[in-house]
C-alpha cells in the first residue's frame, strides 16, 4: 500500500473540511453531498488512482470523473490534497474570476468533459474505456455517481454497453446516501438492490460501507483479483454530510452552505488529525501517443452524372479520412446501414463502436473519447438527435470535438412518418456557443464537409439527406466552413433563394422553370448554416433587389430561415418557406408539395414579389 | 376464454397477411417485424384486452401502446381483425391521405400517442397506469416493446417508476427477435436476461415461446394468479419474419417490404386456416370520468411591494387551477423544492407524482397521463427539459396537452454555473407545431400565465426564473396567451426595448437611468414569446423611430431575438443582446452584467442608435 490506511483517513478528513470551508465561503454549493464521498474520493485518489500530479495529459493517468458533479468542492478539494492546485485556490469556488465552478468544468485542465447534468459520467468514463483500448494504454477511468442519479436511463445505457464491450477498465463507484435534493431516493440505502441491477446489466459488483476504509480497500483488491473481463460497481452506503452532526443524514440540507456563524463548531468535529497528511504519487511513465500530424486532405472521385445520397458520400468520406488520420472513431445507434456509417465499420472495424439504440450514451461515450484525444463521429438519424440533446449541451459546455452526423433531415424522407423526421436538429445544434453546421447539397460537398469537420477543433453538425441527389459540384470544388455557393447568377436576377440540402435542388428545378417564363433568379447554396456566409448573403440580396426567399427542409423556427434573419437583419425582404405543421406519412416528392418547400413554392415566392 | 385458441392463431396468420400485404402496396414499411409479434398481438387483442371496439373513448378499455412503432401494420391489422377499420383501408398505409402512417400516430383516434422514436412506449403506459387509478378504473395497459429498443435508458427509467409506484396495470411485452435494424441485437435470443433485468428493477417476469399461444396464454394466467402488487414483464422469445421463409430470423430485412413479385410466394406459406375467424370483444361498460366543465378562473392577491420569484408563484398558482379542476397533475424530477411544485405536492398529494431524476420518463408519463385527459404539470428545471427533447418532441406529433415548466432559466440563476443554467429552452420548444411559450417576469404574470396554459389545449411551455423579482402589474391584469405588455410610453421614446422574464426589470432599470438624461425608451414585456404579439411589437417599432433592442437571458440562437425577426422582417433596425458564449459561475448579476444583457448593455445599445 502505497499510503497508510491512518494518512488515507486524514487525507478524508482534510477533503471534509475544505469542501465545507469553501462552500461556506462561497455562500452555496452541495457540502453535505461532498461528506458522504469524501472517504471513496480518498481512497480513489490516494490509494487506488495512479496519475501524475504535474501533468493532466500524461496519457496513462488514471481518468476521475465527477458524474454527480454537484460535489465539485470535494473534487476541488482532492486536487488541493493531490498538490495539483493550492488550498487557498479551492476557498475561490464559484467566483466569476476562479476556474473552480460550481459544477466541473474544462476550465480547469483537470476536468475533460463538464459535469453537473446528472447520469452522464459513466457514459464519458466508457469513451475513456474504449481510448485506453484504442491506445493500447494501461489507465483505469473511475467515475463517482450519486445514487440519485442512477435514476437517470442513461446510466443503464452505458451499463448495457461496457459489459457489452468487456470494459474491465471502468469503475462505477455509486455514492448510496439515500437522499435526493427534495427527499429520498427511490432504492434509499437499498445497496443490494443496486448491486441487482448493475449485476442484471453484466457488471462485477461489490456493496460496502462507504465510510469504512477496510471495506472500500478491499473491494479495490477485490476488483483487481477476480473482475475479469466485466466492468465493476462499488455500492457504497454512506450518510450525506457523514462527520458533521448538523448535516449527517438530515433532510433539507441539499444544496446548502453552512451559514457563516456555524461553521467552527461544524469544522470543531473535523478537528482531530486522523493520520500522516502524506501522499506519495505513482505516476505510469514512457507511454505515448503519436497525434496526428500535417493537414487533413482527401480526393474526391465523383463522376459527372452521377446520383448519389449525402449520407452515403458521408460514409464514403469518413473512410477517407480515417485512412489518413487514426485518431478518427465513428459510433452510431443501430442505424449503420442507413446512415452508411457501415463502410466505416467494414473498413475500419476496431476503430467503430456499435452502440445500439441508446444515443445518449453514444453521445457521452463520444464525448469521452473526444477528451482522449480521438475525432468521434457520431451518426443516427437526424431526428433520433434530439434524444441526446442535454449530452449535446453538456458537449458544447465541455467545449468538445464531436462531430455529429444526423442523416434522413426533414421530410423528404418520405414514408416513414413525422417520428422519423429531423426537423428541429438545426434549432438544437445552433445555439451552442462555437458551434458549426454544414449541410451539404451533393455528394461532392457532403464528402468535402466531412473533411472540414474532421479539421476543426469543435463541435460540428452535419446534416445530411435521405434521398438520391444529382452531383452539382466539381470535384475540386472546397467547401470550407463559414462559405456559400453560387449556383445560379445573372444580371438580371429578381431574388436570391438561399436553400441548403435538399431544397437546393428544388431551388434549380425552379430556376428552370422561371427561365422559361424569361424570369432569372440567384441560388445560394447555404451550406454552412453556421457561421452562415452573412457577407455573401448580403451582396446576393443587393444585386437582387433586395429579395431573399429561404427555403428548407426544417420547422419554421430556428433553422436556416432564422440564420438568414439573423445576417439580414432589415437590409432584405425575406419570404421564408419551412415545414409548418405536423407532417403526415407519403412520397418524398408529395410531402415537399404539401408542405411548401417544393419547386412550385419557390416559383410562387418569387412571382408574389 | 373467449375467444379458442385456434381463434386466436386464425388471427395470427391474418394479422400476418395484412401485415405482409398492406407493406408490399405500399412499397415500404418494416414487415419482418410485424410477423415477430403477430402471435402476441393476436392473444393481446382477441384474448386478453376488454375494449369496445365501437368505442376508442370507452374510459375502461385497456390500452394498448406499440412502443416499437414501426411494426405499425401489424397494428393496423389488429383493427382491422377486431372491426374497427376495413380491411381495404389497411392497404392505404403510407399514403399522402391515409390515416394509417408509417409509424403510429394520433390521426386514427385509437392511436393516443405517436411512437416510432423508440423506447418511449412504457412511459407513456405508466402514465395510462396513474390515470386508471387516479380516476378509479380497471383498465389495464399492455406496451409492446421490441426488444432493440430496451437498449434505450428510457425503458429502464420507466421500468424504476413502474415499480415504485406499484404499476399492477401495467404490461411489458417484450418482442425479442434478436434482430436491430442493422444487426444482432446486444443480448439476442436470451429472454433470461432480460428478466434479469426487468426483475432487478422490480417486475413480476416470465418468460415464453413468443409463438406459442400454450405458453403466452398461460402466462397472462400467471399474471393475474401471481403478479401482486408488481408490473408484469413477459420477455417473449420470436424470430422476425415468423412464418415466412423469405424473412424468417433472416438479416437484412429490416424495414424492407416483399417485392410485389415475391407476395404471392410469401402468402402461399400462410394459405391455410387455423381456425375459425372469430373475435367476441367483452367491453366493460358502467363507467365514466367527470369532466371539468366552465371556464377555468384564480384568484390573484399579490401585495404591493411584495418581492417573488417567478418559479415561486407557479407553486402557488397550479395548486389553485388544481383546487377548481380535478384533472389537473403534477409531476417533478427531483427538483420540488427548487420549482416550488412542492406546494402542489403538499397541497394534492395523491395528484402529485415525484418522478426522481429521469426527466424523459417523466415526459413520457405525463403524455400518457394527457391521453387520459388529465391536465400534467411537468416540473423541473430548464436546463433539465433538454434531457426529454426527443420526449418533447413526440409529444408535439401526438399533438398532446402537456404544460412543461421550465426554471432556472438563464445566466440570472448564478453561481452553480453553465451546466444548471436554461439557455437553449425556447429554441427548443419554438419549432414545435402549435407550441405555446410563455415567459413571465413577476408573479402576478406567473400566476396568469399558469392558468392560461390550463385553459389553453395543446403544449405549452412556462419560462421561470431563479431570483426574485419586483411586482409589476396589478393583480386583476390578463395575461392572453400572443398578447404583450407596455409597461413604459411617451411620445418621444427613441426605441422600443424587447424583453421577457428577467430582462424586464433590467430594462426598467435602463429606462429610469436613461430618464435621468433626458432620454425616453418604450418597454414591451414579450411574455407571450409564442405566439409573439407581431403587430403590438410592429406599432411600438413604428412609434419608436423603428428602433428596437432585443435583449434576453438566452443564447443568441433560437430565442426571443430570432422570434423578434420572425415578427419584425424588415421593418425595423433590431440589435440583440444575448448570451454568446459558455457562462461562468458567479453572482447573478455580475454575470447579466459579463455576458451583455443587463440594464447598462440596455442603456449603451439605445445610445449607440
Amino acid at each position: 500500500m502505497t499510503t497508510s490506511i491512518d494518512a488515507l483517513k486524514e487525507k478524508g478528513r482534510r477533503l471534509r473540511i475544505l469542501s465545507l470551508k469553501a462552500t461556506t465561503e462561497a455562500g452555496s454549493g452541495h457540502p453535505s453531498s461532498c461528506l458522504s464521498a469524501a472517504d471513496l474520493i480518498s481512497v480513489i485518489f490516494f490509494h487506488e488512482m495512479q496519475f501524475d500530479p504535474r501533468d493532466p495529459r500524461n496519457p496513462a493517468n488514471d481518468r476521475f470523473i465527477l458524474s454527480k458533479g454537484h460535489a465539485a468542492p470535494l473534487l476541488w478539494a482532492a486536487y488541493a490534497e493531490a498538490g495539483i492546485i493550492d488550498e487557498k485556490d479551492v476557498l475561490t469556488l464559484r467566483r466569476l474570476d476562479s476556474i473552480l465552478e460550481g459544477h466541473p468544468t474544462p476550465r480547469i485542465r483537470w476536468v475533460d468533459v463538464a459535469t453537473g447534468s446528472l447520469g452522464q459520467g459513466l457514459s464519458v468514463g466508457l469513451g475513456n474505456s474504449f481510448a485506453a483500448k484504442l491506445d493500447s494504454l494501461p489507465f483505469n477511468t473511475y467515475a463517482l455517481l450519486g445514487d440519485g442519479e442512477c435514476a437517470e436511463g442513461q446510466v443503464w445505457e452505458a451499463a448495457a454497453l461496457a459489459s457489452y464491450y468487456k470494459a474491465s477498465n471502468l469503475y462505477a463507484i455509486v455514492d448510496v446516501n439515500g437522499l435526493g435534493q427534495s427527499g429520498r431516493t427511490m432504492d434509499q440505502f437499498d445497496v443490494n438492490r443496486f448491486a441487482d441491477k448493475f449485476r442484471a446489466f453484466g457488471w462485477f459488483t461489490q456493496t460496502v460501507d462507504g465510510h469504512n476504509y477496510d471495506e472500500i480497500l478491499n473491494a479495490f483488491d477485490v476488483f483487481r483479483r477476480d473482475g475479469g473481463t466485466q466492468p465493476r460497481a462499488l455500492l457504497a452506503k454512506t450518510f450525506k454530510g457523514k462527520g458533521v452532526s448538523l448535516l449527517e443524514n438530515r433532510e433539507g440540507w441539499h444544496g446548502k452552505a453552512i451559514p457563516k456563524q456555524d461553521l467552527p463548531k461544524a469544522l470543531a468535529e473535523l478537528d482531530k488529525p486522523l493520520g500522516p497528511n502524506e501522499f506519495v504519487p505513482k505516476p505510469r511513465t514512457g507511454f505515448s501517443v503519436t497525434p496526428f500530424e500535417g493537414k487533413l486532405d482527401i480526393a474526391v472521385t465523383r463522376k459527372p452524372g452521377e446520383s448519389a445520397a449525402t449520407r452515403e458520400a458521408y460514409g464514403d468520406a469518413v473512410v477517407k479520412i480515417a485512412e489518413k488520420n487514426a485518431h478518427v472513431v465513428a459510433l452510431d445507434g443501430d442505424t449503420k446501414n442507413s446512415t452508411f456509417s457501415e463502410k466505416f465499420a467494414k473498413a475500419y472495424p476496431a476503430r467503430f463502436f456499435e452502440m445500439f439504440i441508446a444515443e445518449q450514451n453514444m453521445v457521452g461515450t463520444a464525448t469521452g473519447l473526444a477528451a482522449r484525444g480521438k475525432i468521434p463521429f457520431v451518426s443516427t438519424f437526424a431526428a433520433f438527435m434530439t434524444r441526446a440533446c442535454d449530452q449535446i449541451r453538456m458537449a458544447g459546455v465541455s467545449q468538445s470535438n464531436v462531430k455529429f452526423c444526423g442523416s434522413h433531415a426533414g421530410i423528404s424522407i418520405g414514408e416513414d412518418g413525422p417520428s422519423q423526421m429531423g426537423l428541429e436538429d438545426l434549432a438544437m445544434f445552433r445555439p451552442i456557443p462555437g458551434s458549426v453546421i454544414l449541410y451539404p447539397s451533393d455528394a461532392v460537398s457532403a464528402e468535402r464537409v466531412v473533411m472540414e469537420a474532421a479539421r476543426h477543433r469543435g463541435i460540428c453538425y452535419i446534416r445530411m439527406s435521405r434521398p438520391k441527389t444529382a452531383i452539382l459540384y466539381s470535384n475540386d470544388e472546397q467547401f470550407p466552413i463559414g462559405g456559400s455557393k453560387i449556383l445560379r447568377k445573372s444580371a438580371n436576377d429578381r431574388a436570391t433563394v438561399v436553400a441548403a440540402g435538399i431544397t437546393v435542388h428544388e431551388a434549380l428545378k425552379a430556376a428552370s422553370q422561371l427561365e422559361r417564363e424569361g424570369i432569372a433568379i440567384r441560388i445560394l447554396d447555404a451550406y454552412s448554416v453556421k457561421p452562415l456566409d452573412g457577407p455573401g448573403i448580403l451582396k446576393a440580396a443587393q444585386e437582387t433587389g433586395g429579395r431573399i426567399i429561404v427555403v428548407e427542409d426544417h420547422y419554421e423556427q430556428g433553422g436556416l430561415g432564422d440564420a438568414v434573419l439573423e445576417v439580414v437583419g432589415n437590409q432584405a425582404r425575406v419570404v421564408r418557406l419551412a415545414v409548418r405543421e405536423i407532417p403526415r406519412s407519403g412520397p418524398p416528392e408529395a410531402l415537399m408539395e404539401k408542405y411548401g418547400i417544393s419547386s412550385s413554392h419557390i416559383v410562387a415566392a418569387v412571382m408574389s414579389f
